[in-house]
């Protein structure tokens, strides 16, 4: 389906038709699909522009990026067909490895992602089959089964787009998480260490901009930044963005932006 | 996939199954899938219940129903999907037809809609191929397509879940627009003449229950109470509704709930 540039949800459509084409090829899920249009509702909210809190927040995921032993970058279906090469271009700022991690988890899926990120300059990815052996204690669903050389050892999870359990089990196991979500009020983005509130199509590049600028600090000043930052007030003043520009928009005209909500 | 019924979001992975399932099916675009997920992010803001404030509009809804000539009922995929009986039992509480209307429109799809539907009790489906013969004028996309014994001479059609070109284009040509639709912002929700800000299947039943309630009122005393509602009103008390909710909630702890988000 061809897209006139001019179309006021121009960006959020050519996202939707991404979505659903690496739905056709295999590499996103129809949950995704869902979460997807979650994730949609709430940059809605936030104006669809990184707004200063995450900014905020992405400084201190990069400092903790650049700080980690073993960091690695967790990737599912819509990250894959999202943010391929900024995948590829953070882990290679960061020093990081790259793993497929997925709750709906089939050889073919993760043989698809693995491909995708191949093409966009990977050279190696963890987590595919027969690879992921190793299994995170105290999680039920497929998500358990993590490669032994990555997220099993990792001590820093960047975690974009991700579910509650497996948040909650990394952090119980004392690793770091960073997650990317757009909702301050899921279980993730409550659960994790570093939350960025904002779509993963802009945090991505700015993640990559702002690791490579603090690479060349100095780890105390680094480890000052990211010991200062406290994610629940961050997150509560994300919660309180959303709230304040609701009720500026209730007692302005009730309108916010043309928003074809639901073209079915 | 079985779904425990201890899980806390049980209701909600049900639904999101049910979608799935209709989407393999061939009544569910992944569109819509999308579209659900935006719903359940709006829903969820909304604490997952009927408002106040919808309740109200559902009775308007029910009012203006009873009040029309030709009521029509335009059902897409997702709702053949999520509420089948709800349509026949509110059609034949209202006397209005039912008629399928679609963004993408395929002959497939139709009749894979038109059956969900009889099989659900109706005895006529409107707006299948090839009766889909008349055009709305000023319209686009395939849903300029209707049935000429259905929307095109209706005078009061309720489109649960729908767009925003199409609900302006019904609007310009006269008609009552009554639609479903979690999110108050929508250009659907605030172009609409009643929106119900609200969660399809909690508030089909109800407005079935309105239906039957205000059956043997006096039409004088309907249309009074019709005339005396303000959408843009309304909506705009929803929308501060869910501000204040987020306020209050980055006051306390600044978690709302349980919310799995993006099990992918």
């Amino acid at each position: 389906m061809e897209i006139p540039r001019s179309h006021p949800r121009a960006e959020s459509l050519r996202i939707r038709e991404a979505l659903k084409k690496g739905f056709e090829e295999g590499l996103v899920v129809e949950q995704g699909l869902m979460a997807h249009g979650r994730g949609e509702a709430f940059d809605y909210l936030l104006g669809e522009k990184t707004i200063p809190l995450a900014a905020d927040a992405i400084k201190i995921a990069a400092a903790a990026l650049l700080l980690a032993d073993k960091p690695v970058i967790s990737v599912n279906g819509n990250v894959a067909v999202l943010t391929p090469k900024e995948v590829v271009d953070l882990a290679e700022a960061a020093g990081a490895k790259i793993e497929v991690n997925l709750f709906y988890r089939t050889p073919q899926r993760e043989k698809a992602i693995e491909k995708r990120l191949r093409s966009a300059g990977a050279r190696e990815v963890l987590g595919v089959d027969p690879s992921a052996t190793a299994e995170l204690p105290g999680l039920e669903s497929l998500r358990r089964k993590v490669d032994q050389k990555g997220i099993l050892v990792a001590d820093v999870v960047l975690v974009p787009l991700e579910d509650g359990d497996r948040t909650e089990t990394l952090r119980r196991l004392g690793k770091t998480v960073i997650t990317i979500d757009l909702n301050p009020l899921s279980r993730t983005a409550q659960t994790a260490s570093v939350t960025i509130v904002d779509n993963l199509v802009r945090a991505m590049p700015l993640l990559i901009k702002e690791v490579n600028r603090l690479r060349g600090e100095k780890p105390d000043l680094l480890r000052k930044t990211v010991e200062q930052f406290d994610n629940r007030v961050n997150l509560g003043k994300c919660i309180s963005y959303i709230a304040e520009r609701l009720m500026h928009i209730s007692k302005s005209t009730g309108k916010m932006s043309d928003n074809s909500n639901g073209e079915q």
